[in-house]
Order: C-alpha cells, then structure tokens, then sequence
C-alpha cells in the first residue's frame, strides 16, 4: 500500500477501508507519509466526505494512537461535557465543579481557544497559579480525592489527532464532520469517560452555522460513542451571540465566580442547568429533569458548586484569593466603550466577528503559538433585542494597548447596531438527542 | 493576503483571482506557502476545477517564473509538437527529424518519462552519448544549423511548473485539466513556438481515460494559445493499445530508424504523418494534406529525414554508428514471451497496465528519481485484432534481469488475452480541432 493509492481513492470518491486508514494515519506519524500527501488526502476528505465507518476507523485509529486513561477505579459514573466551540462560552467552568460538588465524577480533558472560540484551558490558567499540564496519575488522584480533574491534553493521549490537527488548521480542513467527530471522540474516550453530554452549538458564533450541519454532527458524535459503548446525549445549542455578558479569559472567570454565586445571567445559566442536568440524569444522579434541576439549584445556593471550584483551583496550584476576591486581578491597561448611535434595540450580531474582535485585542489566538493576554476581552451591557438609548453603552473592549482597543473597534464596526425593531428571538436551547434519534 | 484565504476560496468553489493565482505561485516558490498548503490548494483545485480565466492566469504565472527563449532570430514558423503521453508513443523521434528536414523549424523541449508513460528524453538517452542537457544557447544554435533542438526543460524555463509538478506527482493531483494544460502550455509557450500540434491521447494508455475529458482537455490548450497570439491545433488519437510494436527506450529508438527507413508499423507511421502534416501545414510548407503526405514520403523515401536525425544525434553528441547499426546496441539479458493459450485473436487490452508492466521491467519510472535501464521494454508480435495460434508468441519482455521478467509477466496476468471473436478497431486519430471548434 502507498499514500498515493491512499490519496487517489478517496480522490475519485471511494471509501477507505479501515487498513488504509489506519497505514495512512500510521504512515504520517512514523514520518514516512508526508505532511503534503496528508493534507492533500484530507483536502479531499473535506470534499468527498466520509461515511460513518470510515469515521468509526479513523477515531478508532486515532485512540489507538496513544494511551488510553483507566478510570475504573474511581467509583461512580464518569461523565464529561464537550462544547463544540463558542464566543463566551464559560459553560466548563461553572458545570464541572456544579456536578462534581453533587457527587457525579467529572474527568474533563480541555483544548486551548483557537480562532475566534476560546479554550477552558486558556481561562482557568488566568487564575494565578492554577496548573492545568498535570500527569494523567494526578488527574486520577484529583478525581479520587474531589470527584473533578481539569486538565489539558498529555502528549500521549491521541497524538494523531494532535499532529493531523496542526496539518488542517493551516490548511483549511478543519470544519470537516468526518474530522471533527475523530478528533472530538478519540479525545472523550481516550479519556476513559463512562457517559459524554455534548453542547454542539449552531449560528454565526460555532463552527456549524446552520442547524443541520450541527445535526448531522451531533448524531455522528453520537453514534461512534455508541459504537464503542459509550451512552452520548447531545443538546443542539444557539450561538447567535456570546454566551453570557463577558468573552476574555480572566473576565470569563468573573462571570463563573458570578454564576456558581447564583447571580449569574440567565442565558447562561441556562445553558449550564441543561448541561449539567443532563449529566446528572446519566450518572444516575437524578431520576427525572425536574429533579436533577433541584439538585443544581441547591447546590449553587448552598455554596458547595463554589466551594468545590476553590477546592480544585487550590488542589491545582492556584492561588484561591483572586477567586474569593476577583477585584484582586487588575484591570486591562487600556478600555473603550461602544456606544449606541442611536434609540432602539441591539440588533442581531455576526458573532463570529465579536470573537475575532476579542481575539485581536488579545484574548484569543490565530495561530497556536500566539501568546494570551489573561485580561483583555469584551463586557456586554446589552445582549440582542434589550432596548438601548441612544449614548448608553453597548459593549466595553478592554485590552493591554490603545492600538489593540482599535483594532478591536475597527472589528466591531457595523457588527454591533441599533436597530428600529427588536430582532426575534430564537431559542437557546433547540433540542435533544440520543442514539434513538440517530 | 494569506495561503489560507486562498485555499478555503478554492474549497468553497470560489474563483480564485489572477492576484491570489500570482500570490499562491509567487509565495510557494519563495518557500513562504509551504508544501502542504499547496498541496490542500491543488487537491482543492483537482476536486473543484478551475475556468478558462483562472487557467490562463496560472498558466502566465508560471510563464512569468522563469525565461522565454526568444527564437526570433531563426527564420521560419516555429512549430512543435506536444503529446499528453501514451505507452510506445515515440512519434516525436520520427516527426521531429522529418519536418526539420522539409525546412521547418523544429524547438523541441522534451520531458522525462513517469508513471505508464515514457518520455522522448528517456528514449534519446538510450542513444550512447546523446546529451538532452544543452543551454538554450546551444539550442539556439543548433536550430540555426539543423532547423532542429532535441533538449530537455532548463532549470530557467518555467520553474513554477517544475516545482509544482513534482509535487502534484506525489499528492494524486497529476490527471487534472486546469493543472495539465497551465504545465503543457506554459512550457510550450515559453520555448519560443509560434504554433503548436498537439496529440491528444485518450483511451486505457492515456492521461485522459475518455474521448470527452480528451476534447475538453484540447479545446483549453487550444484557447489559452489562441490568447497568447499561438496557433494550436490539436488531433485526437486513440491510445487503447500500444503505439507501434515495441515499447522501451532504445527499443522505441530502433522502431524509429525502421520507420525512418520506410519500414515503421502503419497505425505509428498513420499518427506521425497526421501530427507532422499539421506542422507542414501550420508553417505553410505545404497548403493542403495531401500536399504535406507527399512531402513527408519523399522525405523519407530519399533517405533526408533519416540523415537529419543522424545529423541532430552527432550535433548533440550521440555515436551515430548505433543508428546506423542497430545491432551493435546489446540486447537486455533477460527475455521471456508470453504466447497464446489458445487459438482467435488478441483481445482489448488495458493499455496502462502494459505501461506499467515496462516500468517494472526497468523501462520506466515510479518515481521521479528512479533510474531507467535503456534496454528494458517488450516487443509486440500480435496486435489487438490479429489473428493468432496456441503457442505463438503475442509478446517478448525484455528485462535485466529473471526477477524483473517475472514481475513484468505478473503484471501483464490477464492484460493480454486471445479472445473468439476480433474485437471491433476503433479508429486510430478521431478529430482535429482548431480555435474554430473552441
């Protein structure tokens, strides 16, 4: 077999049998398959498509690739949530310790923000201190000892998937449903998870813009997790506009400490309950959604969802103070407000461009070796369809420089209006699947 | 601008524009697109086509990467003749020298062989002492004494090409027409042509498998010409069988001198009498085709087209004695025949894998740095229709070896059969087309 037959099979629109894909994926990570002939294979992929076995073999190629986690002897369920990518979306931070402090393991495995998304790894690291690059042997200590672990990637766990992203993020080939469900579960159950809840997001602001293709990738996520006996739920979920009212990485912590206080804004705190409450439903934790819902609520209004956040910031060397006291963190050097032109409502924004607006200013990444500034980002003081006077301030950017509060502006510019009639709005939570959907 | 704007356009099946066409070339010969990023591009490309604007943008991008030979000082129309490659396709060798010696000037700027399909360069090597590495000054001259140059691509003339195609050879991106036809014509272009004949194959021995992929093929070559002030015309040539009888270098050089002499097989003298009647006519040597048949016969009936190769071979340094005597080249070592199994006729045959079963045997290349044996090839003692008998042979191998024999028999299994009934001959040159046609 030769990565040229390799590549022209799928070039003239023919399935790959699981051999070629697994001599191809172990051919590129032994050096012997080059990055060009990989890229043009998955060039091809993107525009040819793969069927649900061919996925089923690349993800199970891609695990195979590396170590995967035993989790068996940590009692319980375990159960992680995946979110294919939003602009503001902190939901990880707020429904990991949520379900943890209701006795539900959460062994969550987090990336870095690329693009115009941000990463659950990128904001908790703007806790001072906090440490995320642990052994696979302490994230097993810590979900002994607290029900939670957030951690990155290790470098042995599904290094194909690691190297071939690297190749489709400069190449074009990353919004892909064949590539993206591979790199999605290889990850989840090379993590030795028992249950997933997947939040696949749809509009301007995710990488599927419409619904369908976010349905047709949530039912193929859904049944490779099937396939290898694993139960997946996945709730289809609006990105319109940011989730919640701050984008930035320690801004987005803010808001977390705000949400796990119980005064958290309501779009996201419903995104979370759904979230978390599905979780709790395949864990056993909770009977029915009503219930799982109490559970959620208590715990928030106890303070044990809060207090296992400080727990597991302090087991992963992060200095709690900033948590209990996030006035303690600096303010960005520089600030700008946009302000409404006019009279009337906040108009329907192309969300995708506020994230990118956040990500010139600092709080994101183009290219994986861009650095982050903890602080910069974005405050909304009105979300799509509030009514606004003209004057009143719509959104304050916040970054280290005056040149990048601009370039931030200039981003915004014509993203954000002021519109004569309130847009409609579409539901944020569209709807629920599982294999029997599938 | 970047490589990634330019990729995902072509992705979503946008037109790319002729700055984005000059940035993606300009930018990868300059080694900022890397490897892997051309290659997604040219998959994109192979998958979502390029149109005629788009075409001759990247064809006068490669042009302008390197030299154009400026031949105005050699009085006449300069005509060559191109062909899309086939299997025992050495018509170039034969009609080179034949209308050199009615007059005409001949720049003839060869390739190497790769893949099924020989390559003339390959074939005059074979010649002891032949040299294809000349400058383009050498060449120039060499037209101005002999009306004639037999010479391989410079590293000056259209480095564009040169790069991209060997990266388009590994990556399964070769049998696209947008990327055939910039190659084809930016080369032709640049060597200084005033018009152009062009063999376009089609059948199981070509690039192009079927007579539409084949005329589209043609009817792009012919208008990028025509916009750059060329002549094209462009004849349609059934490649289902071999050319002529013998395949291989030096043997493809010993059918030449028969045929020089007056003594070739008909369906190879038929194909370099129509190509070669072209070129009389294109150079206005001759005003009609029966005009340019009768030249072309007295050519070489009076022994002037076989000396002009004789007289090119000296001037590029070859020892002409192995022209003159065939038999003083040594014969491969190894020979074996294939006969037949019954009695009925030869069958259709798969005409790439006899190609492929020469390079096996030595006669060819898989990749682009493998070396050729000159000796290695097969001669055909039936061809598809004729008559045969159990145990006559059909075909004779010629290899260094017992071992590559072998292979070569492996791959011809099944290729080469007798069948009852002689199957119905396709007509060997189907059309001519010319701008007007486009």
């Amino acid at each position: 077999m030769t990565p040229y037959e390799v590549i022209s099979a799928k070039r003239d629109r023919q399935k790959l049998s699981e051999t070629q894909i697994r001599f191809i994926v172990e051919s590129y990570l032994a050096g012997e398959t080059t990055e060009y002939q990989m890229s043009a294979l998955l060039m091809a992929i993107y525009l040819n498509g793969m069927d649900f076995e061919e996925i089923t073999a690349l993800t199970q190629t891609y695990i195979d690739s590396g170590a995967v986690v035993d989790l068996s002897a940590i009692p319980g369920v375990k159960v992680d949530k995946h979110s294919t990518g939003g602009v503001g979306d902190k939901v990880s931070i707020i429904l990991a310790p949520l379900v943890a402090a209701l006795d539900v393991p959460v062994p969550m495995i987090s990336g870095r923000g690329l693009g115009h998304s941000g990463g659950t790894l990128d904001k908790l690291e703007s806790i001072p201190g906090f440490r995320t690059d642990l052994s696979i042997d302490r994230f097993k200590e810590l979900l002994q000892d607290h029900r939670l672990g957030l951690i990155g990637q290790t470098a042995d766990i599904v290094p194909a998937d690691k190297r071939i992203y690297a190749l489709r993020d400069v190449t074009a080939t990353v919004s892909c449903i064949p590539l993206i469900s591979a790199s999605i579960m290889s990850k989840k159950i090379a993590e030795g998870i028992d249950a997933l809840v997947l939040d696949v997001k749809f509009g301007s602001g995710a990488f599927m813009k419409d619904l369908a293709d976010a349905t047709a990738l949530a039912k193929t996520l859904i049944r490779i997790g099937h396939g290898v006996g694993k139960t997946v739920v996945a709730l289809l979920t609006g990105m319109e506009q940011p989730l919640g009212n701050k984008i930035g990485n320690w801004l987005e912590i803010e808001e977390s400490i705000d949400c796990l206080h119980g005064r958290g804004p309501s779009d996201l705190m419903q995104v979370t309950y759904d979230l978390a409450g599905q979780m709790l439903l395949l864990a056993g934790r909770a009977g029915r959604a009503s219930e799982a819902q109490q559970l959620m609520e208590r715990a928030i209004n106890d303070g044990s969802a809060y207090q296992k956040l400080l727990d597991i910031a302090a087991a992963q060397g992060a200095d709690i103070s900033f948590l209990e006291n996030p006035e303690k963190m600096p303010v960005a050097a520089e600030r700008g407000v946009i302000v409404a032109d006019s009279d009337g409502f906040v108009g329907e924004m192309d969300t995708y461009q506020v994230g990118m607006a956040s990500v010139v200013m600092g709080a994101g990444r183009i290219r994986t070796d861009d650095e982050i500034d903890p602080l910069a980002g974005m405050i909304f003081h009105r979300k799509v369809g509030d009514a606004v006077k003209a004057g009143e301030p719509l959104v304050e950017l916040h970054a280290a420089s005056a040149e990048r509060i601009a370039k931030g502006r200039a981003m915004l510019d014509g993203v954000i209006s002021v519109v004569d009639a309130a847009p409609q709005k579409s539901p944020l939570v569209l709807k629920r699947l599982t294999i029997e959907d599938c």
